[in-house]
């Protein structure tokens, strides 16, 4: 076997004495320094039998090279090996920090490197399938939306629980669920920790919240659906008011979003370049509107609306356009959606059962986030899931209400997103697999990243 | 239907005025304040016909209320229902603090409260089948281990991601897989998200990392194998040496270690009340031995042990007591495993490939973590996973070689590790299911924890 080839890119002796300089740190305040950067070589260019030029990538930066016989160190065969590089190869390059005197046009760094030393640390294929581009960096918004959404809830007392994905019957009673054998009991995977953190609340945990992935088997094509998406999931004590939820919701959100525009300023333009889109309209303070008013809008505009049914898309754009209109926000939150319509375990209204204590959240016109109070009375819970036609008897259904009664809760409430929706979203993406990195639709298994 | 009993404890109207003082606040500085508490009755002791005790808990928290007739608001009646109220029942108690004459003994906080009001918010059972005690108070390690782990990763440059826990045919090609049927295509549960961190290395990632569950269909009924588990799952470039990865494993988990001391201060005599354990020996600088080295103190100790194949659980244990007497430390790195040992995408050693560049880590004799540097030669990873006897035409094998092939990667490297095992490890804890909120093993699949 020969593992020299590795070893070598791993353990060069002129290498093991400096540091690495990433692309991005390289200024015109390190003029004449001698640097080492690794990275891959994006294109070379050769300029007769003299000269060579190459284009080294790091991320989002990009720094051009210049391999020329003068440079002490360079020589014919180099430059042959330089124009020869497969665009991809990673390779560490040695060399000096010089200013050129026109401004270099396609690259990020204005300065360029005299090339002393040249290594390939791993060849790439002549013909890659993939090339890396500055779009579809919403890898990054992802990374940065889950760190906001994080940092803001440990700071207002949340605890970050982890719950399992695996469970006993059918969760929630629902379909499209993965269903899988476990040890020769019926299991299936979690469509989400709706249960689980009930019980963290009726345990001694005062507000919780769980970031994990969520599974759901929907036959579904859509530009919005997803069979395996990572969920943003809050659950917490409420004193008073279901609002105590919708205040939470909208405090987080809006700080997501101011985050999101100052941290990622370079990524969302990057994005932008490749995907144009317009930055999101929200307010400082969140925009409420019941479900009653939402379809009084509809109704004004002309649409035919049940009342106590559920909103269809369409319905759901609409009045994201109406509510643009008139507030000029692509962000809100609607509530005191209809009893029928939701699920067992929520809260009615105390002033009129046909309503619940629940709301939907948009953003430009489509559902981000579903919450709610919940039922924390075992009584109750229990006469709403047969008036559902749910069968308080299975497994998962009747530890829920066991936990319920045991607990016991006390008055509680919280609320599910999906983060690549949020993502997909914000950014104006027309499809959530734009966000992922490996997405998840009934035909997409394998792990390479494909649209 | 009635939902009065329900928003009756949500709404109450002498209630909605104030605000809730946590039981954990109750100081004698807030003598003769008139405050609002809500949690569960844990004790009522009736004191003759005139008096009764009631001790309120919130989390770790308890404190002791007195109803007697003297209070103003306070009747017979009160006294009766008091006396009455199950254990476990949430309640809302307003009231004034006070100073007993004598310390009060079995509570935590040093004031009494002379009960004013007393509402139930939610009924408990007469007898609950569980009841809170201060112990298995692991789920505050738990959460807090996870944001020292992850804050530790963001202040060195990782970017966390979140990658499919579905993956097509069966993952790493190896066997205990929970296996269940996508839309018609074979699937399993990720045994580890090591390709998809890989792959994100292979594209433009520096340093990655990802908390998330791992799934194991592995008949064990060990005191430390779980069916699903919180992986924590690092992958970074290497510059020049696979110590990279061991040097951030050092510094990453003695800050834990230190934080955990630190931090839960109150949660880890909770747990040693209940569990008695001794505090974790570990070192500012971890000791890390070669392979080698291990085997040649067990045999000098007069142990059997095959110097190129694994070492069993008890060999592990008793290395451990050898470590401890001679470097007093219960938290080591052993690494330079043999290659025959380690899973076919390891590097093998430079000079001796007969050994491969990776470590396992260890607390008080059992291993915690494994990690290595991975080959990122496409070539030489296919020679490696034919010579290991694994297929490298089935889906995940050939996507990963290829991953590693276009990508390509360049020197990297990382480890994954279980926040279960860590904790009751550093807690000393006899039973891994004593850790998470909601063990799996091949037995249990229902939601509550029971040991």
């Amino acid at each position: 076997m020969s593992y020299s080839q590795a070893d070598a890119g791993n353990w060069s002796r002129s290498v093991a004495s400096m540091d690495w300089t990433a692309v991005g740190a390289l200024t015109p305040e390190l003029k004449d320094k001698e640097v080492l950067i690794r990275r891959q070589a994006q294109t070379t260019r050769p300029m007769g039998k003299n000269m060579a030029f190459l284009v080294v990538r790091e991320e989002l930066f990009t720094v051009q090279c210049l391999a020329a016989p003068q440079s002490a160190g360079v020589s014919r065969r180099m430059l042959k090996f330089v124009a020869g590089l497969n665009r991809g190869t990673i390779i560490d390059v040695i060399g000096v920090v010089s200013i050129p005197r026109n401004p270099i046009k396609g690259t990020t760094q204005q300065v360029e490197i005299q090339v002393r030393k040249l290594y390939c640390v791993t060849k790439a294929m002549p013909n890659l399938p993939i090339i890396i581009k500055d779009a579809v960096r919403s890898d990054v918004e992802i990374a940065n939306a889950l760190q906001i959404f994080r940092q803001f809830l440990l700071s207002e007392g949340f605890v970050e629980i982890c719950t399992p994905k695996l469970t006993a019957g059918s969760s929630e009673g629902g379909s499209a669920v993965f269903k899988l054998d476990y040890f020769g009991q019926p299991a299936c995977l979690a469509r989400s920790p709706q249960l689980h953190k009930q019980m963290a609340i009726c345990s001694e945990q005062r507000r919780v919240f769980e970031i994990g992935p969520v599974f759901r088997a929907e036959h579904s094509y859509t530009h919005r659906h997803l069979c395996e998406f990572t969920g943003l999931d809050v659950e917490m004590r409420i004193k008073k008011h279901y609002a105590e939820v919708m205040d939470l919701v909208d405090r987080l959100f809006v700080t997501i979003f101011d985050s999101l525009n100052e941290r990622c300023e370079k990524e969302l333009e990057a994005v932008g370049r490749q995907y144009p889109f317009e930055p999101l309209k929200y307010k400082p303070k969140t925009l409420r509107l019941t479900f009653e008013r939402g379809v009084q809008m509809l109704k004004d505009a002309g649409m035919e609306v049940d009342p106590l049914g559920d909103l269809n898309t369409d319905a759901e754009r609409k009045l994201g356009q109406l509510v643009l209109e008139k507030y000029g926000t692509e962000f809100y939150i609607l509530h005191r959606y209809p009893l029928a319509v939701r699920p067992f375990y929520t809260m009615p209204c105390f002033d009129n059962s046909l309503y619940s204590k629940s709301f939907d959240v948009f953003i430009r016109g489509e559902e981000i986030i579903s919450g709610a109070q919940r039922i924390h009375v075992p009584e109750m819970l229990e006469e709403r899931a047969q008036a559902c036609g749910i069968d308080v008897n299975t497994i998962s259904i009747s530890t829920y209400i066991d936990s319920i009664r045991y607990g016991p809760a006390g008055p509680h409430g919280g609320f599910g997103a999906g983060l690549e929706r949020i993502v997909m979203l914000f950014c104006g993406l027309d499809n959530i697999r734009k966000t992922p990195l490996f997405p998840r639709d009934p035909r997409r298994l394998a792990p390479l990243k494909m649209f």
